[in-house]
């Protein structure tokens, strides 16, 4: 990648490239405090459910330098759980490290965190490198069944602006790329926030990935059309049944799969597998600002005064999900398939995780 | 409705209410000549397929008021027929006129041309009114279901804009709101052109139907969480097998509705109805601009240089339609179904239909 969206600084601070700005303009911006991380994360200037995980991390060792006391640190878990309630990597990551922190005199706390940080970056790097190893496989596979390129379909950005590393769906795009595997990417574009014609494009378009943008309508129709070879999209949460949280439109576009026997995939790093949560009524949907949906780039889209309503994310019954890309491999999107791959996972308290993915 | 989208003039032309500018400004335009009426469909200041076949017919007026020679003509049709290729009443209305205006004298032909215009304009408002009393039903039962308001959730805008009069769609809301039955309507804001945001909120709003505006993505959510009682839509073009052409997305939409036993209606006049094609495939897919996509309102989405694709419409099985509306009646999407209501349509020719929809 020859951008970092996330990077701490020798000074304490955390550089971020502020994803707002894009596609118009790589600007990055500096972290200072814990308000400044969780604006980062309320605002979407970091998105993605593994880098906001890290962004928080991060967030808890910025609070850390203004007040390391037990109401400082519980001030600070309490401001970051409060800024975005879909994605199950912030709640993880807050808890965990705020856990680990609790046992220390407070003295030790900030530098603790920021080692914390620092350790859930590189492990979000490693997770996207092991997802784009398992995931070409199934990108070969394809290759090998038709001339001409592997035409795959994307949802939203769970690309490398969505972590610290490759992506998870994008890692084994990049990495077939990098094979000199022909690829074509339908992005969609994934209104509210257009982080596929903004960010996705953006990142593809960077890496020199052949794609193409189309509204969040079109998927349908290029599947109906035999123009796609498969789907994979990221996640903000998966359910331990295989029930699999994303982007508001992912199960749209999932039933088209399904109703046209294309693979759906869905790219899972471990931390984003909430192991508690077993009915997917019970996973609490993000509601945005209707703003959102009203205007564009101060273009207002609806006439004055029309209500609006902006549900962040969606969830994809297991049943549509072909597979779940983990770091540790591809697995059916079930509790039979996960549990063979996280045999650890169902189990475990948030500290019997904590070798994985805790401070 | 307290607008009128189309309306002849006492000087020979017809006055336009420009769509494109919608929902900011309420503005008309006069069509004066042949290629007048070309641009308004083409750049879709007038659209929807009701309305686009009434104002063909009213360009071939106009074309003949500037030359009635049979060159003239076979021009007019060449230039109205390339505008939109994928609704079924334009090349229906062109044809049809075309073939009464032929077997006329040049000088007989303008007035006759404005006549046939008049005609279908007015068995439009007729054909509106007739879906309006059978969807009513529809709505009345769904009423008497459960507490609260109908929950109706509709793609793009098959609203008093799409046509001459009550809308096909929304025929059976308006006369439901008249009734006093409760509705909430949730609009999908319809990328990329936006005739959701912009134009069914803008008609509803006028009318005093609560809705609520989301992005094309949500549909599915809200159709899981509960909160939609009926899809009601509109066609472009629905072939005699039951399958629908539709706005692009509403494939999607119907795949949801089924996947969580939810009606799927569609608001059909006859004159949409392609009684020839057999295979979706065959459906000619319109395929707009890429700035479409690529910019809104003067704001750019996508980074310099992205390829955008443009797809406006795609098909619906029958297999996902619970049932059409049509001004003869509710029918199953079926050729069973739809022979029923129209038992001349399938073997009739252009002129065999002429005396329901020709000049």
């Amino acid at each position: 990648m020859n951008f970092v969206p996330i990077e701490p600084t020798d000074d304490g601070a955390v550089k971020i490239l502020d994803q707002t700005r894009l596609p118009h303009e790589v600007a990055f911006r500096s972290l200072e405090t814990l308000e400044d991380a969780a604006e980062a994360i309320r605002v979407m200037r970091v998105r993605g459910a593994p880098l906001i995980g890290v962004t928080a991390a991060y967030g808890l060792a910025l609070a850390m330098r203004e007040d390391a006391s037990d109401d400082g640190l519980e001030r600070a878990v309490r401001t970051l759980l409060s800024t975005r309630p879909t994605g199950v990597n912030l709640r993880r990551v807050v808890t965990d490290v705020e856990a680990a922190l609790k046992a220390l005199p407070p003295g030790e706390r900030a530098g603790a965190a920021r080692r914390a940080a620092d350790r859930l970056r590189a492990e979000d790097v490693e997770m996207n490198r092991a997802i784009g190893e398992h995931g070409i496989e199934l990108l070969r596979r394809l290759a090998g069944e038709r001339e001409g390129p592997v035409r795959v379909l994307t949802h939203c950005n769970a690309g490398a602006l969505a972590t610290a590393g490759l992506g998870t769906a994008t890692a084994p795009l990049y990495r077939a790329h990098d094979e000199g595997i022909e690829l074509h990417v339908w992005v969609d574009e994934t209104r509210p926030r257009n982080q596929g014609a903004a960010l996705t494009a953006w990142e593809l378009g960077n890496a020199g990935i052949p794609h193409t943008v189309v509204v969040d309508n079109a998927g349908g129709h290029l599947m109906q059309r035999g123009l796609v070879d498969a789907c994979i999209v990221g996640t903000d949460r998966t359910l331990s049944t295989g029930d699999v949280c994303n982007k508001i439109g992912t199960y749209l576009k999932a039933l088209a799969a399904h109703d046209n026997g294309i693979p759906f995939y869905v790219a899972v790093p471990g931390p984003s597998i909430d192991w508690e949560t077993l009915d997917p009524e019970d996973v609490p949907i993000e509601e945005r600002d209707g703003r959102e949906v009203a205007e564009i780039g101060g273009v207002r889209l609806v006439p004055p005064g029309t209500p609006t309503a902006n549900y962040a994310f969606d969830v994809t019954p297991a049943r549509l999900v072909t597979g779940l890309i983990t770091e540790r491999g591809v697995c059916p999107a079930s509790p039979e398939g996960l549990r063979r791959l996280y045999p650890d996972g169902g189990g475990a308290s948030a500290e019997g995780r904590s070798g994985e993915d805790g401070p």
